[in-house]
């Protein structure tokens, strides 16, 4: 383990013309593949909330559950999973949200979250903000109480913040 | 924390008729929501492999990520994800496979795994085998070498284990 922090941005590749032409992707992958840098990525998520009363951290699939598991570990919270339509077996609660061309849904078990569960909704990614906005809408449609949403990448251009200013956010890298 | 290890069956749901008619599913979301639950699979998984000198953790979307993040921190390995086609932003290696009805494609990086290292494909089910056989033939198609499979559910009357002769294999939980 090294004793100085990394520089995240390090573990971050630029993929341009994904997933369409004119859209530069930052690829996250790199970091998965240095253990430092991924020990470092969730140790600096679970911090931030170390007193902040987490009861469940929720994240949307996939990307999301890759950073949820050991979040929720390391604040001794539940893990709920968000998901797409069908894909959760259980009784579930449902929103849908708009894209920029159709729409989404995405469902969370009827069960997952005790009334009044304190709750970190977690993703990769913070862009425009329709997931994460739908993410904290099914949290509270299913009786949580969003306590803050956490991302380890935001573009910050994109103004995703602007859809959740109900909430604590934080962002560990922002891109402008 | 318990002293005594938790029954892991007492954390995992039976839901019949998912995802069609006549099948019983075995929803692993409650172990998921108890925080020592989810622990001790993540150890139980880890501890299985502290001395196999795996280098990577590969995991196929979408649970197989809840699992597969803690386990490669906890083994300090590179945690490498396997994604449907059209997923991953960078040139990938693909590799499609037969399902029931139509056919299924896989992609892994091209560079997530480097030449030779020992890789731990890790999923939350062994059913009929599909998946992790698609998986271990794209990691070695990616240039890794398969050390182990490890699952958290197998149902062992659907003798998915068949297809993974090759290779180490291991799980927490068996269902007949």
């Amino acid at each position: 383990m090294a004793d100085q922090p990394l520089n995240l941005t390090d573990y971050i590749r630029d993929v341009p013309d994904f997933p369409k032409p004119g859209i530069l992707f930052r690829d996250i992958t790199p970091m998965l593949s240095h253990p430092e840098a991924f020990a470092q990525v969730v140790t600096q998520l679970s911090e931030q909330f170390t007193d902040a009363k987490i009861d469940v951290v929720a994240a949307a699939e996939a990307r999301g559950f890759i950073f949820a598991g050991p979040v929720a570990m390391n604040l001794g919270a539940s893990l709920v999973p968000i998901r797409k339509a069908g894909k959760l077996p259980f009784t579930t609660v449902a929103y849908t949200y708009d894209l920029e061309y159709g729409s989404d849904t995405l469902e969370i078990h009827i069960d997952a979250i005790p009334a009044g569960a304190r709750v970190l909704v977690l993703d990769d990614l913070l862009a425009t903000g329709g997931t994460i906005e739908a993410c904290c809408h099914l949290v509270e449609k299913a009786g949580g109480k969003v306590a803050a949403c956490a991302f380890v990448v935001e573009l910050t251009r994109l103004e995703g913040a602007r859809r959740i200013t109900d909430y604590e956010k934080i962002s560990l890298i922002q891109y402008g």
